[in-house]
């Protein structure tokens, strides 16, 4: 391709739209648009990297026998009815766009494929000897962002890889899973990046097991924890670390001690020389979930520890089986509307009395009660005795009345020891999410009734898992992973152009001889080779070829009269003056490396 | 592949659903499920189609040096209301599904993509030295159809190639589309379809010249009239014919003649001798516009010929430079409405005042009148006289008083002879559109104002081109082309596997280990073949085979103990009973010859 008519489009000036440096370096090098919040075309130059990704994934997926295939990316209202994720999915902070057809009919324009391909597998497959299917396709997604940012990081339009698979049984879904993880692997490593992976939280998708790919980066949106041998790694949401021994309270005879105005659990050691971790902290919450009701939640944890409220949502979905819609914690004004009066606040006890929702209009009046490990481990506690300026000392659970869920909710933190390894530190980092893998279960064949004929003869729902590569996203998190003041420094698998041929002076003939002859040379090898053609000074081509960040360089300058070219490294800036032959032969041995 | 992983299933009983027989043969040949109304999953061996097909766009495109691209789906709502489509597209019989986003703001997901791309080529071209441009993608479109129907052939989603040309002047232009009509015509030969190109109507997208590419089929859902020859061809819409010579009326005295109750040509002439050729027929219309207002129009044609409303219709849209939505005769009821009692249908001449429109509520005052070439040419004729029951005879335009736009409205039939060659006739035969070739001109850059500068350094108005492939269209088309009465016949260069390979009895080692030398072979001559492995019986495998219409089948049955396999050819239905290296040299003549 001639540079000449390719279309490019390159700016000096740092866009005021974009805010992190590789959404500034694609805008900069022509390979996006903006049409409209959220919303990018892919310029030439782009449709290039995606494409070489795309092979990539196509090509590692197929040799896992994965099918391809396209779905619709118009989907029935109907079909998410059943699943139950209509309302959630499009309504409130819901993100998928929906709309009416002409005939009334309310559609969905997809986010993810979970209920469409669960529907269609189940109308294909009827008996487990056709199972394991792994169905991928490659598409664009659609979000209705709150806060659309970032370039192709979060946008409103996106090209997605999404693979669904289906099961006779769990074991047959951990093994794909973990042939996915493996296959993941070979498509990020054979895309140039520098990524970990980690486990986390399935979220709205749901479903069992889930971890997520991240290429680590410090404009990242995600907060991740790895330990410092890298064989650990969580989301922050899904962290767990090992809980620190607290400071014994010798256990001795329970009582009631006056605590007038000490209602947090500083207030409470700096007068009573009491340490954190001897005492029971509890937190009431409000979870708002898909069946419209509201359900109050009463959380113990240890007195020196956070409590994660993802980990706390998702432990409320399971035990309610609805979703949880927001959580947060309740404040007096809540009560007040409530026509509740009399919760103690700073002197609440994991046995609050239910009597007191009595009142409230609008909530169940039951609490869910939830202990996080760490205050479940104590032998001894102080905890609040749910009278105003009073609280319990050396109690233990089995003088608390009443029934716990006992539970991981608590935030693991930085420096927290490591649970595979105690000598392990985790240490946090920010990332780009750019995959993500989950063991579904019977999530969505159960919701859709969606069987198969097991060995026994007997109908049984699909183990699924699902399967999801940003495709776009990654392109922009190589870019944010590889570059330098200059521009882009693509990695050679996915750059758009492996080489660039720049005639320095376009007049002089001996330079645009030898930058032709070693153009269509390259292009006979099947190499993608750019030739810069332009009429413009040497300098503004230079400039270009390294904001677009193409791997090589090859200059026909003022030594072409002798046949020699420099050739030019973007990542190592190494430049060497070559003969042809040499030029070459270097640049096979350098694809070949890079092949192994 | 193997047919035990490839999610197979294939039915043997007519889909209700499908009226057609492309239709059918997908939807029993597992390639297409549909998801709701005209919304259909591609399932892998179709997507294997629907690849092959687009590599060969994409090689085809790209030789011509296109340039590949991916365009937003989602369009705000802006720059459709810029080039004044907006309404058209989304309002009463507009096909475009639209939604609003969060913020309320309107979005389009794209049937077409000439505001967008028009934007942005604006934005990225700046000078006539870039110029010109050819840029495609290959995208799923949507269209809010009034009546999908027929599968692939009219969904709500399908898969469009699209691309837009840019040029500093209309030679360039036209030079650009004279290639495109050339790249098109290798595409579909290389897809081995039977297609005829024929003069278009431009319709919606606008413009000047355009032709279309269709595939001949008798479900087809155009009309188009070709010349014995072929050397013409055109949309129902849009064909000329000559106009044959109608009985003279030999000038005379004008006068006006009685004729009572003579409403139609008909009576006209059975009462009095004439020849229908001899009378210049006048119609009353209305047109709707998008400036929202009513046009009445009168329209003069012989006698003998009809109108062609899509013809009127764009003329009527080039004289006001308004987008006409509907056209229809004026009804008497129509005129009660309007106040208007006196326009004496059946008696009209070309003359009728505008006196008459004077009392009329909601339409324009005054008449656009036009007369057809037939009209026009005649020397001396018979018309109303704007008076019931009388007629004026041997009258001729000069004692018309009122000007008329002259121009062909006339609709070409089956058995006119052709304007290219007067030996030659139209014949009549119907046909699926797969691509449209546009010339745009400037409607779009004068609409978005989008500029370069000219080479005498003038901003100027970018000359455009468009052109639209419907990939998935075209595989359903492939198949309404070739198939018989066991299935699908697919042309080897887009069919799914080249080769399927069955082993008639899978307990049989003999057989099991032949084909799987066979297949093992084949796949490291990269042949895309197809193992049918499945412990089924022989026949069902046939009729498989048969049915998703794979163009070789090699058959490892009785004699494979004796190395000899059978060597079917799908459309010729020739067997030869050979040995393998015969098998393997026979395969790859084929494939060596077709690919000459």
């Amino acid at each position: 391709m001639r540079v000449s008519r390719l279309m490019l489009n390159t700016l000096r000036d740092v866009p005021a739209e974009a805010d992190i440096i590789s959404h500034q370096l694609l805008v900069r090098g022509g390979y996006v648009k903006r049409l409209t919040g959220g919303i990018y075309a892919y310029m030439p130059l782009l449709w290039k990297v995606l494409k070489k990704i795309t092979s990539i994934v196509e090509e590692e997926l197929s040799t896992k026998g994965c099918l391809q295939t396209l779905l619709p990316q118009l989907q029935p209202s109907e079909i998410w009815e059943r699943s139950g994720r209509w309302k959630s999915y499009t309504k409130g902070e819901g993100i998928m766009f929906s709309l009416k057809d002409r005939q009334g009919k309310e559609l969905g324009l997809g986010p993810t494929h979970e209920e469409v391909i669960t529907q269609i597998i189940s109308q294909t497959i009827h008996s487990y000897k056709q199972l394991p299917i792994n169905i991928f396709q490659i598409q664009t997604k659609f979000r209705d962002e709150i806060r659309p940012r970032f370039g192709l990081m979060r946008s409103r339009e996106f090209i997605m890889k999404d693979a669904y698979s289906f099961h006779a049984n769990e074991n047959d879904l951990q093994s794909t899973y973990s042939d996915m993880r493996n296959a993941y692997e070979n498509i990020f490593t054979k895309c140039g990046l520098d990524f970990v992976c980690v486990d986390a939280d399935s979220g709205a998708i749901g479903g069992a097991a889930s971890q997520e790919f991240m290429v680590t980066a410090e404009s990242g949106e995600d907060l991740i924890l790895i330990s410092s041998d890298s064989k650990y790694g969580a989301n922050q949401e899904k962290a767990v670390s090992i809980i620190e021994e607290g400071k014994l309270l010798e256990p001795n005879k329970p009582s009631i001690i006056k605590t007038p105005n000490q209602k947090t659990i500083d207030e409470l050691c700096n007068y009573n020389d009491f340490h954190p971790s001897q005492i029971v902290k509890v937190l009431a919450y409000l979870a708002t979930c898909d069946d419209n009701k509201k359900y109050p939640v009463l959380v113990s944890i240890r007195g020196d520890q956070e409590i994660n409220d993802i980990k706390l949502s998702n432990k409320i979905s399971q035990e309610l089986k609805q979703n949880v819609l927001d959580i947060r914690i309740i404040s007096n004004e809540d009560m007040q509307k409530q026509g509740i009066s009399n919760i103690p606040f700073g002197f609440i006890g994991p046995d609050l009395s239910d009597n007191l929702l009595a009142q409230s209009k609008a909530w169940e009046k039951k609490f869910i009660r939830i202990a996080d490990n760490s205050a479940k481990d104590l032998k001894s506690f102080i905890c609040g005795n749910n009278i105003k300026d009073e609280h319990k000392i050396f109690y233990n659970w089995n003088l608390i009345n009443t029934v716990q869920m006992i539970c991981d909710i608590r935030k693991a933190k930085p420096g927290d020891r490591c649970i595979h390894d105690k000598t392990q530190k985790l240490q946090e980092c920010r990332g780009i999410e750019i995959g993500h893998i989950f063991q579904l279960g019977t999530k969505y064949s159960k919701s859709l009734n969606a069987t198969f004929t097991n060995e026994k003869g007997v109908e049984d729902h699909f183990w699924m898992g699902c399967y999801g590569i940003g495709i776009s996203r990654l392109a922009q998190a190589a870019v944010e992973q590889n570059h330098d003041d200059l521009g882009i420094i693509w990695p050679t698998s996915i750059a758009p152009f492996t080489v660039i041929i720049i005639i320095a002076n376009i007049k002089n003939n001996d330079q645009k001889c030898l930058a032709e002859d070693i153009y269509q040379k390259l292009i006979q090898d099947r190499v993608d080779v750019l030739l810069d053609d332009r009429d413009e000074r040497a300098g503004i081509k230079f400039k270009d070829a390294d904001l677009i960040g193409i791997p090589w360089r090859i200059v026909a300058g003022r030594e072409a009269s002798s046949g020699l070219v420099e050739l030019h490294n973007r990542k190592t800036k190494i430049t060497e003056l070559l003969d042809l032959n040499s030029v070459f032969k270097k640049l096979s041995e350098e694809f070949n490396t890079e092949k192994l």
